[in-house]
């Protein structure tokens, strides 16, 4: 070991889904969006004045913050924006999760919450998803130093109705509460109006998902003003400066376009709701998916082996080794031809190997 | 307080210099460069594939970690890129000073390094710089959790040789010593190639100033794979997709175009060069400058209220409030005619106040 090595910080870092370069895969394994963004970002982008670029960027986000307020009628001093909701998760972990009592999320969920916790020495606990991977709410009446819970669950897909949400809230005025709402615009209610009631409450949304822009890095934090100048406060102690000019601009541009965005949500749900008709004709079981993905099991194909065969096939999709869910892979929702591809590699694995 | 405001994390966040929105003003407070990036960034941008923002980005960022290794000529596991670099020393903070031993860097410098600090409770020792704002390296040979050195150093735009830097490495073989290139374009000497003999130095560099790319947000450190590992492994553990797909491509492209960043920082020495003699004919003092900025004091002239009537003119420079360097301004070198303006401005003051 070398003599400046004991003094660094040493983690286990998540390792996120393969992005694989060739261009002939069939992708369904990180939850991207099958279809482009709004075509007002490529108006925004190619138009772009460069000259501009020697500027630094507006360190409070107006244009951004502004258009997501304006979209959601909420004040602009409600919402904070990141790269992604992974930075925004991140920064409030840091700003909000500061007590000895450990911070509850559940045993099965974004594989982040616990990397975050590590990262900044935040005790957790993981309370146990039921044999369904539903939650509980009787289960977060405990004494915690916050909560986090994603809503739809990933990688589940399951959506808990907001009165179990609500529950969880009015249980827990101490605690910062945090719903994960990445995947809430494929057929799930979002918790927005319970803020007017609790100020506890911290929405985080994202752009990569339901608005077609992962490769643009965006994400948000909803929630009362005092939540988000303390997150702005923290922000601005780390780096003033996060959210580039082009990004600004693309962002406020596609959360503009509300048509663009529903029709493309519409057309993902379609999608899997028929993909769940297929899955179950194959014989998967999954739990109901509000979201763009599906997470799926089959009694008898073991769920690495026919990961393994899918990526030789060209069709990647996602495996988890946790061994409750080891025997399931999670498939994104892709375009209808897409879909049509994988459904015929299922079936004729499926013929072959069940 | 709220029931659950206890917990939270509190800071005193970095006040960064004012972004004002006019556009009929000189800015030069925040140290940008008057000249737009280069053309081929325009062409990346201007011809983006849109349709590619629904993919999340290259995580380990190849395309610009080539670009910038080729540069410099190291291997691509000697890079690391962020968010700016301040994305790059935050993390740099966090990752490898994890001692109980204080941190030691300047008590003039970089204001962020102290709320970094702060933010991450890193204990941290500032150590005086003498009467004419240089660190001396035998100050730096007292036992330490690590070393951050700007150079050249802000706001005092001096340059240390490299002598000094190389007597701090090898008197700290336990430490890793970051050096914070953010000005080196200008004029100085990089560090780059003690990199070779001292395995405890970390490089950071930006293209906020020589690259004309602020509004991009990209910075870089370069240092030796094991510590660029380690910095991988906390990235990783954050947020696994910093830097977005655009940006990625226009800041391979901008460090690609070596003869256009040669003739800018070319301009922008020559125009500082002629603004130091400017300044001395008007009877200021200033510490000789390898930087695109010049911190600059008057003897008769009280700078807070220059300050303001420069402000009151449309002309932005920076002032901070620290006891040492009050009665300073630190002027960022604009357009040859934006200093013609603010000579012309400063002439009239000195006259009639002086």
């Amino acid at each position: 070991m070398k003599p400046w090595e004991s003094g660094i910080r040493k983690v286990t870092p998540y390792i996120p889904g393969e992005q694989p370069r060739i261009s002939d895969i069939i992708k369904l394994n990180t939850n991207e969006n099958p279809y482009p963004p709004s075509p007002a970002v490529e108006k925004v982008i190619s138009g772009y004045p460069t000259e501009t670029l020697r500027l630094y960027p507006d360190p409070a986000c107006q244009v951004l913050v502004d258009a997501i307020a304006e979209y959601y009628g909420i004040g602009r001093d409600c919402v904070f924006v990141g790269i992604g909701s992974d930075d925004v998760l991140a920064l409030s972990f840091l700003t909000f999760f500061n007590q000895e009592l450990p911070i509850l999320f559940p045993d099965i969920t974004y594989s982040f919450y616990d990397v975050w916790a590590e990262l900044y020495r935040i005790p957790f606990r993981r309370i146990p998803l039921d044999e369904g991977f539903a939650w509980h709410k009787e289960d977060y009446r405990i004494p915690n130093g916050g909560i986090v819970l994603a809503n739809p669950n990933a990688p589940t897909g399951l959506y808990a109705n907001l009165n179990d949400i609500e529950d969880v809230l009015s249980h827990n005025p101490d605690s910062i509460v945090i719903i994960d709402e990445a995947y809430i615009d494929f057929g799930g209610t979002s918790a927005l109006p319970l803020l007017k009631k609790y100020d506890n409450l911290l929405i985080v949304q994202t752009f990569s998902k339901s608005r077609s822009l992962a490769g643009m890095r965006i994400g948000y934090a909803m929630g009362n003003p005092l939540l988000i100048r303390y997150l702005n406060d923290v922000k601005y102690s780390f780096n003033s400066y996060t959210m580039n000019r082009v990004t600004l601009e693309a962002g406020a541009a596609a959360i503009k376009d509300r048509d663009y965005f529903v029709q493309n949500c519409q057309n993902i749900i379609h999608t899997r709701e028929e993909s769940k008709k297929r899955l179950a004709r194959l014989g998967f079981s999954f739990p109901d998916s509000m979201t763009n993905f599906i997470f799926a099991s089959h009694e008898h194909i073991d769920a690495e082996e026919l990961f393994t065969a899918l990526k030789e096939h060209g069709i990647f999709v996602r495996h988890f080794g946790a061994d409750r869910i080891k025997n399931y892979l999670r498939i994104t929702i892709g375009l209808p031809q897409q879909m049509d591809t994988l459904f015929d590699f299922l079936a004729s694995y499926i013929e072959k190997h069940a």
